[in-house]
């Protein structure tokens, strides 16, 4: 920990996300930050026709029922979503976005586009980092879509949203997104992209690899498919 | 106590349940976690067709009514819930859940979703954790219910919830659950998920055991069951 | 005083009813807690067909009415309630209590169950534990009713209540269910009732103990008996 | 000052009329009935045929006018009052009780109950005890009332209220009570009544003491007498 | 400063006017009460037939337009009012009096009660003593009025009021009001009245006296008359 | 600083606008008096047949739109508006000004009185300096109209609001006011006006003087002229 | 860091917003300036006929999509705008200039005039240093418009604004200013005013200058012109 750290912490900048420190910085914002790399991590990239998410389930529990664990989100037939930080957090985000989606339906009987989606749950998300009386969301999210061609977005704690070719989220984002600037190029197609995130996954986890902790979502014109573990490498 | 929580208690990050701590934890959700692990010890299963919950009751007190002293709850016809924790606050989410379950049957005139009535509750826990103002629901929930196919839901303290094979809440979880992971099988028989939970807990108890302590809900098809004591052991 | 305890104070955890400690208690209510055991004591029995409440009124001061001192208050014709603690505290919810009786006579026409108006008071005491911007209820409430047979409720101050066979609340209330749990049994009749009482107080007493200091109330089916002092020793 | 009462201030108990202390006081409300002991006394005597309030309104001060000085009020013909401490709280207390008089013979087309009269201010006193955003009433009230018999009740700061055959309220209430429990016996006549409470101010007051000081209200069936000084002692 | 005052002020009692101090004052109130010592002195003395105000502005400011700088107030043709301490907490206050005035004229065709113009505003200021997320009003009042008979009203910060024959408020109140006991006596002319008012004020300010210092309220059956200065001593 | 202002400081008394010190002062309003004497200085003057502000922007800035830099602001044809302190709380209460000024010429079809624009913008500053939840507007004001005559209002921080012969705010106000005071007298004309208030910059600013820097808003009879820099020396 | 401000600190003066710090300054308002220094910076210049922004996106990242870099947004067809600070915080704001604007089209079926567009923006962010129970706005805005003529306008994090030649947020803002008032002229046409712009950046980011890192919008009469990099070089 920096000393600039501590005497912020002293001096209680760090206790209410509606407090900037002297430096600028909204503290609460970033201590929730480090509970999202406390989640396993997720790898999203853009292909050929397509778009995926490739999600780190960590270890089986025998206990738990093995659809529940997958931690792929359907928005829309055409929306995928994943999250990294507090479960609880996500699953109320995740839910309204999912209502914001049948009611563009119902409205206007068409798909939503992602993007308009992810910027109202993004929007959601800012208030909670300026308005006092709660916590931000703890949770970063992206968000997987087809609207014509195929599109990632990530948005952070503070609301803020981007898009993406390929990106991570999770623990280990740092290393996987060193990885993603090396190793990605426009263009792969879907059994190149499968492999890119497995790969990257292989080389972070070492020993602790393994295909059965993997579930991945996959979008392409008019069709979502959601395969796990073993089949990821018969794809 | 670890040292970096002792510094987090001094600096006061743990209290608000509105306040993340430097390294991302929500102290006040972690302190309510303690509470849980003070209440009595249920455990739920899911066997070949039906699902059960045997609930410890601890000592019996001959000045409580022996009805009021069981800690199974119906739902609905065909969802039953136990909780670990503050025993007002889960009666109050346990009314919410009767509730939603009789508007559900009112407005659809069929038996709600075990998991929609599971993800209601849960959803109430959340903002409880986000919002200031008000203490977390210092409850985890388990809730077993036939929608078709028998289920097992638990809930914590944040609003996470997922979908169990089988599980555990309250004093000694994790024993429990390290025992049902070693033991549990998938199609077993109702008699063997009976004695699988007694045996359970009689290891555990060991010379504290007594048969008299445990109430049991189980589920099958069209019917609930409910009991107690040496009943057990002659189902 | 134990260390923790001490610790906790000194780290503020005992601020607010809306906090917990990192033992997972909520110390509001604990502190809460103590003002009851300063109240004076009451004792509720279920017999063979009734149940009555014997209420001691401590001294008598002559500056004051002696009707206005009975602690037993009538909630409706078939439910009577007594209190430890804050009297105002007690007074308003005795006035709700009444005032949900009157609105379930009028909605249906008939006589309320007298769990339901319990549940009632105590989903308001819960509340006050867990919102903030308010103070819990410094109330421990017993409730006798007879709705086909006789019954006896106690709530504590989180909103808890049980169904019982035999209470006390209020000072000495362990060392009287103590003696409760020994000298208990099914099926008094109304004479051993008022007398298994008495002689549990005399016993606590001792010296102090008098006839005069303590006022009952009696229900069986259809009748609501009220009596005090030498009275009782007339039954 | 008690140890204790030093702990608990440095602590910050009494910071708040929302705060239990760990004793189960809240000391907010202690420390407001000190403000009432800061009052001038008054004194109550339920006598044969009615019921009067004998005030003392300390040193006459040539500058306020000698109506203004009297402390008896009058809520209703039947019903009057006087209260010890903050004076502004009083009155707003008095003037909501003069509100519900009138509105409920404009409803009823009766006389208010004396008791729902101060039933319904005690109910306001205890909710300023438990609410936080506010601090309790400073204020002790003291009415006398005819219905049929006469009635006189006291609420100190919690609300709590009781009916009485005689009470004091103000500076050296103690005193008073005391003397009160040794002279006063019932079926006393106006004057011996009034006699009582000069008397014992007399005695109390010593050298102090002038009938200038005091006022009276004497309620007996249909008439109010309000007489002050020198005519107290020619009734 | 008494060391108890300086105790209450490190316990932190003194920072809410919603906080009692363990000895029952209310500390902020007590504060507030100082700022109405700054202000400039205001006499008002009932006579014979009428009631005024005399009111000191010091010293004359050549850049302040000369009618601004009167402090006495008309509220009603039949009404005036003269405050001390914070100056725009005293105009909000005199614009809710000619408010309540005037809805009053609307109302019931016919001019207001004095008393209840007063009683309505120390209403509000007493609000502002109890409840809190404000400050009270940090403003003593002195209403003159004509209701049949001449009246004089004081309202202090509390929100309580008195009735007098004269009184002062402001700086050196409580010497202006000595020498008002010694000199004032019943039934003084306009002119006595007058002098008497002037004279405290030469005997206080002694070599800063200057008859331009002061304004004049005068009422009387049907007549309001403003003076300043030199008119005065022409009356 | 004084020792007493350092004790207040340490005590906590100027943390809120809601509190007073000791000394019956509002310390956050003294704070944000501070910022009004950071802003630049303007001078208002009645003269013969008219009012004029004259008004400091200070150095010119090439990159600044010099319309823009202009502060002396249009209320209405016949009023307008300078201030020091925070420049968008001034330009809040400045809109809200302009809105009350149209909503009176809509609803009486005439031009509203100028007090009573300045009494609106006052009362609205004094309710931020009295309840809790905001910050007081760091910002006083000076108005200057034709109503018939000429008149030139102030209000500074609490609200309060007087009328003026001439007056100054912003830096160096005393020094400004102690001139005019010297040099100002009635009568003047709008030649002489013009030239008393730049002769008092060209004093006070002493070799930062420069005609370039000043703004004036010249107000007569159905006439409102704004002229810049040489210009002022032109008319 | 001064030992004013480090005093300022200790005392708690710059915990909220709501709060003056005895000097009369704001210090969450200039803290939240700090973040606003620590934004890639944009240059907006007018020119003879038209209006640019220049803005610098910092390093290229190859996993972001390259138009979701670009932090150049169309408020309306004639209407745009850049930030610097928190990116989240200046969507909000920026949705709302959308929203505005659109409603202005509808109701008046007009383009809406810049500057009102900048005002109802502004005086959102005035609010947030006012108010308590948020934080401020941590973002500066520039915004360039066609209406008629072409106009720059700039708001801090106060929520003042100035009309301007031309100016810069973000990063070495001061530098970029001092550069902007020695080489800016009045009159010179688009491409001088792109080479202005872009010889400002190259001076100051010296060898990390690279063409690529920006965007232009580029606003004459009817037309938006919006182009990146290289292409700037070849307009």
């Amino acid at each position: 920990m920096k000393m600039e750290d501590l005497q912020h912490q002293q001096m209680g900048y760090d206790r209410a996300a509606t407090m900037f420190a002297p430096d600028g910085h909204i503290l609460q914002v970033e201590y929730a930050e480090k509970t999202i790399r406390l989640g396993s991590a997720s790898v999203g990239i853009v292909y050929e026709n397509g778009v995926l998410i490739i999600s780190d389930r960590r270890q089986k529990d025998v206990l738990v029922d093995s659809n529940s664990a997958n931690k792929i989100n359907e928005i829309d037939e055409h929306i995928i979503c994943v999250s990294a930080g507090i479960n609880s957090d996500a699953r109320v985000l995740i839910e309204r976005a999912r209502l914001l989606s049948q009611q563009h339906r119902i409205t206007y009987d068409s798909a939503p586009n992602t993007e308009s989606i992810v910027r109202e749950v993004a929007d959601i998300k800012q208030q909670f980092t300026q308005y006092g009386g709660a916590r931000p969301f703890g949770v970063s999210m992206m968000f997987a879509g087809i609207n014509g061609e195929p599109v990632l977005y990530t948005t952070d704690i503070t609301g803020n949203y981007l898009k993406y070719n390929a990106n991570a989220i999770g623990e280990n984002d740092e290393q996987i997104k060193k990885l993603l600037r090396e190793k990605y190029r426009n263009g792969m197609n879907r059994i190149e992209a499968i492999k890119l995130a497995l790969d990257i996954f292989r080389e972070i986890q070492k020993e602790n690899f393994s295909i059965d902790r993997f579930d991945a979502g996959i979008l392409e014109k008019g069709t979502l498919l959601k395969i796990s573990g073993a089949e990821l490498e018969r794809v």
